[in-house]
């Protein structure tokens, strides 16, 4: 059989390094679609000219642009058989992407654990994106659940990687030349400042968008995603198309100018997790938390550490009595952003 | 609160310049996706050959994706409390955009009139787009109703703007180098030039389009419009998203090829009005009517003055025996474009 | 009137040539919505380094976005009052497209046979396109049953030309430069070769895509493709829209990519019947069969000729007892793909 049947949870080694298929190179096309898609309008991303004026040679890509392209090479060597997309982790932006470079992307496994039920294990892997250069621009790790081919498959050793709770400041990378030092308020939308946030301070975000299949189907093929439960509504027994979990990141994101227009760039993913599956239909809005605040080396710059999350209803809550996510909860992502001082 | 809950009547001074968030570099991107959300077809804005032909460098950008541009950033300053969209005047293209350009834009506050409900009032503005050298490359007023937040706030004195009817003839601004002293009828796409149209001649265009949901979200998201009423299924009692009217001036624009595949550029919008709103599944159709024909100092080159009608339904009803929009107009637009003579 | 009310029957005459209208500039903002439309991984489509280290100067544009486009601009000359598209034979890639290029295209009547009906008749044209050099980078021959305007019209005498079955290996036109002698099948997505397929071998893609409605028109529309029926509701008594037969090639080829990953540039159409109509809401899935295999001139370059099968329904089935097309079936093409041997 020609077809790729996916890797089951035995076929993982550890320490093995898989080098993910069919490099993508990004221009301005991708550009244009990912502002069709999400009501994406960060300056810096939006314009040339204002990223000239941060320092910058012209506007990057934008990050999660880059995430979804590097996570979606990844798609048919790691997660065609799982069962669950647990979590990410250490996620770190090591350079801007322009428009007309090529990215590529590897995984280690870095972890490998079989669930009690003989049925299953968590893999744990970290992947690596990079450019024509062969420079690194993203890394970051992520579990997931994966199917046993044949139960009767020994289990390994069980090895749990010890991953950061979050990015420390000191670890962030600053993209070069940055500088903060000039900028824009008027033109990129908001007032605020780093000084301007509290920690602890939440932002409900107030737009929401309404989904179609059209739109994520859009979405998560440009990003050369194949996983079939988001494409075949013969798939799932209930006939609905799942959607793509970095669809309603970028979308809550892009929803989070209202209120944070001025956290320009992501550096780091210090944790997400996809707390309840998102459907064509869905309105989805989002909230903020300020969860950390640091400076930076670079002239102006400082970061915001950000909780993210994507609701499927109104209101602000994230769990419930029990610890549980809300059911309304569609989205928690935890990273760090560089937002004027 | 740091969301923008936009401005209401009392906010707004008159003489004051509103300068509006989140400058944008346009591509070929936005092109390619214009050519797919509308069937546009106007051999300038395909071809570089034949824009060169023209006697201009390349293919400009479509002047619609100009002026949604230019209009999408005005939206969170200006519409975002908006009762109705009332009218547009004055509007004129001063400079071709080109790949690569990018645009911000300005609005001033030129005229105010509080509604006798004291809940609302009509508030004009004359917008003006620049590229990245700080040129003008569309100017237009629009006025809208906006609510007032607060009922018992005092009345501006009524200052309302004494507009044009039309943009003269000798006012239009022409591009530079512009010539039609060779145009290729034949790529172009039809035979007829400006002396084969008569005034008072009415053209159906024949073709239709069944409006998707994805698809004017996609576009309306493209010019970076935020207005909540056409994204969030939510946002009104009804659960119908309220479709963009620039998006109708694109899709009637795009099926007035069909008749007058020779009307080029656009160069002024005299007048529109969206006369009913448009939701998802409706069949939009479109004809126009020759208002007025005039010369131009450059080679070949003639103008038209058109009015463009979207319509719900077959036919080429404008109004009813009372004087209003029959119920199936969706847009009734005045503008001038340029013509092979 | 002016609107173009399409040709008829009547209208055409054997070895007339039809310069089709509105050229069109292609730039990565098409390729970018390609790979949106489309489940598109063929890493030298997607990669400009990939390209390069086969030999070409940078990724060329998908060969289908070349056949779409082309195709386009012949609909409102060819097709506008077609009743049926009835094959496809001896298609040729003769030059790849870059990003930038302008492309034309130009048809030539070589057939006519009136149907003993009386009412219509089929007409057989050999399209080309050429660039802005006037250089042909794909030819075809196609034919339509087109209805005639006037029943009494007298009946042409009947040419039909002599087709060729398939584009004979000899016929193949190379790209310049091409060399699959390093090819990196890892980052290519599959390992098999030339050797490893056998004639007569079939694969199943797996794979399937359910298709929306905003997503052919989106495709369709960006080929510049105009026929009513692909976007007025109302056309059709049944109320659907008919999708463009064009856009089923694109997602079965993309779909081919699970088994066939390294069939990479398409160089001829050997023949092709869109079998039965298809509508949104359908889950297209995709088989193959190796009908043929060839050696090039090129270092490390096979050809592989290749039976692609869209289908609505899983399995292999292409024909009942009765020797017609199985109803699922949506698209039978006969094709031969460039292959490292």
């Amino acid at each position: 059989m020609k077809t790729n049947p996916g890797r089951f949870f035995e076929d993982y080694r550890l320490g093995e390094v898989i080098r993910h298929a069919v490099p993508r190179t990004l221009s301005g096309g991708e550009r244009a679609l990912y502002h069709a898609l999400y009501p994406a309008r960060g300056a810096l991303y939006s314009s040339d000219e204002f990223a000239r004026a941060c320092g910058l040679p012209q506007s990057p890509m934008d990050d999660l642009i880059v995430f979804h392209t590097v996570f979606g090479k990844t798609v048919p060597d790691i997660s065609l058989n799982a069962v669950a997309n647990l979590g990410y982790a250490e996620g770190r932006f090591l350079r801007p992407v322009w428009p007309g470079d090529t990215l590529e992307s590897a995984s280690e496994v870095i972890g490998l654990r079989e669930n009690s039920n003989g049925a299953s294990g968590v893999v744990w892997v970290r992947t690596t994106g990079r450019n024509q250069r062969g420079e690194p621009v993203l890394d970051y790790v992520r579990w997931v659940m994966v199917r046993k081919r044949d139960r009767a498959a020994p289990a390994p050793a069980a090895v749990v990687p010890d991953l950061a709770g979050a990015v420390a400041p000191a670890d962030l990378v600053l993209p070069e030349g940055l500088s903060f030092a000039g900028y824009d308020f008027a033109l990129a939308g908001e007032p605020y400042r780093l000084g301007d946030y509290a920690i602890g301070e939440v932002i409900e975000h107030v737009d929401g968008v309404t989904i179609e299949e059209a739109e994520h189907m859009l979405a998560t093929r440009l990003w050369q995603n194949t996983a079939k439960v988001h494409f075949d509504a013969t798939f799932r027994d209930d006939g609905q198309r799942l959607i793509y979990g970095g669809h309603v990141i970028s979308l809550a994101r892009a929803l989070s100018f209202n209120g944070l227009a001025n956290a320009q760039m992501i550096v780091a993913i210090n944790g997400g997790a996809h707390a309840n599956p998102c459907f064509s239909g869905t309105t989805v809005r989002a909230w903020s938390e300020v969860l950390d605040k640091a400076e930076t080396a670079l002239p102006g710059v400082g970061a915001i550490r950000l909780r993210l999350v994507a609701s499927a209803a109104r209101g602000t809550a994230l769990r419930g009595a029990d610890g549980k996510y809300a059911p309304e909860v569609l989205l928690d992502l935890d990273y760090w952003a560089l937002m004027p001082v």
